[in-house]
């Protein structure tokens, strides 16, 4: 069997995530890492990974098989989903929930312009969540869905907490309110008034020497939209503390859909997440999800899809017939 | 818009749960009721619903578009099954895991001659527990699956315990134990021995006058496969206490995939069901299925599929931009 050619475009925790994912899934293989920066610089984690500037993509058309996207969301993929999409099947986790249309418009344009077909909007949420949601609103259609993040480390309000004057350095934890969510497993149908109840947040936090503490920690919690709707906890450590205990991306989280299906009868379905590095499941989930996209395009299928196109049939590496034995 | 016609195939518990399952649809309509007893004898929920003899669904070929059907796994689904296909797009909850291969192809054939399309082995398991199986193991190819049970009432094991000489009614459930599934969510990695570690069962039994109660446990707790396997837990209590405490069809369970991405690298992830009725919740999986299997037929598609090859988006009342918007 010929394996499914991938490339990398962008070589961050995400990137570096699908190298790994690769390796993980022997029907898979790496056909190249590609990178703004200077190829010869670039540290792949199996060394006789093929390195190559982003400017040489458009001479390996014939190639590559599937190109995972891995750069953000707020200034990369708006202008690289389009783009690439003119070139290669590709497969990326554009998550600015209130753009997606827009993305997926400028994305199925040019991939169908060029005869390629391209997933957006790939990971655990959106996606895996996407997935659950789209489902159980289907299941349940008289009912409730929530969504609980974490225990999870956040990069924004990370970055937000280290932006403050006096902080050397910092990681941010969303934390969900076991009693909120166990309310809504009991199917009690709570109706939350803000996102105070839902979750909390938790700072470690390395100050400057010299630093005011009480000023930092004022600062932090009184900082609008990142923390002052919710109850902040900050924790001053010391900077090996952090290292040694803060220095892994764990996250996860829960989508729950609670309805009735008649009087009184209620029904609550769940799905969750706990997960030791928020980077390398996304990628994992990155590349099940090229498997499929290579699949249907050779099906003769064009354009922009998002997870809630694609059947899970198309994601295994097992045929229809071991599907129907062991895992149906 | 013109709603979906959709067609009861059998009307016991699960057939009533589908009958409500289309009320709560609002782009469903109930296009009859068919029942091997006499129409007349039948009382559907709504009583202006029409009830037919099964003999007369070949008449109305051009009325429905869809048939759920709503027997038994047993005996009645694998005739039933091929049959109907011939005639009608089909959805069934075909439950016998060693024998799904056999029927696939049964209806698959059925079905492509007669330029129909079916929809097997829907419900939650096989059914949701089958999606998440398939795209967890997709996503996580290095882990272990795991599937826990309950708390819920078995009727096959309730049925078990009624045959028992000297009982008089009886009602059995099956329940997880808490700690197993803990070991899982933590990440452990569990290798359980046998299912006497991961779930026990609790009989709740009335007796015949003048019944043996210590023989009518002995006989329950050594009953080979159904109670020996596992820890049994027996209560004697009056037929009122049965009827008053367990009259409901609750059920449930968890699955659970944990898995390594890299070394020491742990994901959980899991999906589970509280369901206060089993036939009720299967029944509105069974619906939601149906408005896909209308869409793909439309789309040209026949013979044989599972929830594996449906993509979820079809599954949704809602059009693409609204999943776009709101639910991706």
């Amino acid at each position: 069997m010929d394996k499914i050619r991938i490339g990398i475009y962008g070589y961050g925790n995400l990137g570096k995530g699908v190298e790994k994912a690769i390796y993980n899934n022997p029907d898979t293989t790496l056909a190249g890492i590609f990178t703004r920066r200077d190829p010869s610089l670039l540290s792949p984690i199996n060394k006789d990974a093929k390195v190559f500037s982003v400017d040489d993509a458009k001479k390996m058309k014939d190639e590559i098989d599937v190109m995972i996207l891995c750069g953000g969301s707020a200034t990369d993929l708006p202008i690289q989903g389009p783009k690439v999409a003119s070139m290669f099947n590709t497969v990326d986790s554009f998550d600015t929930h209130a753009k997606i249309s827009e993305y997926f418009s400028n994305v199925d344009t040019s991939a169908r312009d060029a005869g390629k077909l391209s997933l957006i909007s790939c990971g655990w949420d959106p996606g895996l969540f996407s997935l659950n949601r789209a489902l159980l609103e289907a299941v349940l259609p008289n009912g409730t869905n929530y969504v609980f993040y974490g225990r999870g480390l956040s990069q924004g309000h990370s970055d937000a907490v280290r932006r403050v004057k006096g902080v050397k350095n910092a990681v941010q934890y969303t934390v969900p309110y076991d009693e909120a969510v166990n309310k809504v497993r009991n199917g009690e149908n709570p109706n939350f008034k803000s996102v105070r109840e839902t979750m909390w947040r938790e700072c470690f936090v390395v100050l400057e020497d010299g630093a005011d503490a009480d000023a930092v920690e004022k600062e932090i919690k009184e900082m609008p939209n990142y923390f002052e709707p919710y109850n902040t906890c900050v924790h001053f450590i010391s900077e090996e503390e952090l290292k040694e205990k803060h220095s892994t991306l764990p996250h996860g989280g829960f989508v729950l859909r609670s309805g009735t299906t008649s009087n009184n009868v209620n029904q609550v379905a769940e799905f969750s997440l706990k997960l030791d590095s928020n980077p390398e499941f996304t990628a994992s989930v990155l590349v099940a999800y090229a498997r499929a996209i290579f699949r249907m395009h050779k099906e003769g299928k064009t354009g922009a899809v998002s997870v809630l196109d694609v059947p899970v049939s198309l994601l295994s590496i097992k045929d229809r017939e071991e599907l129907l034995k062991e895992t149906l």
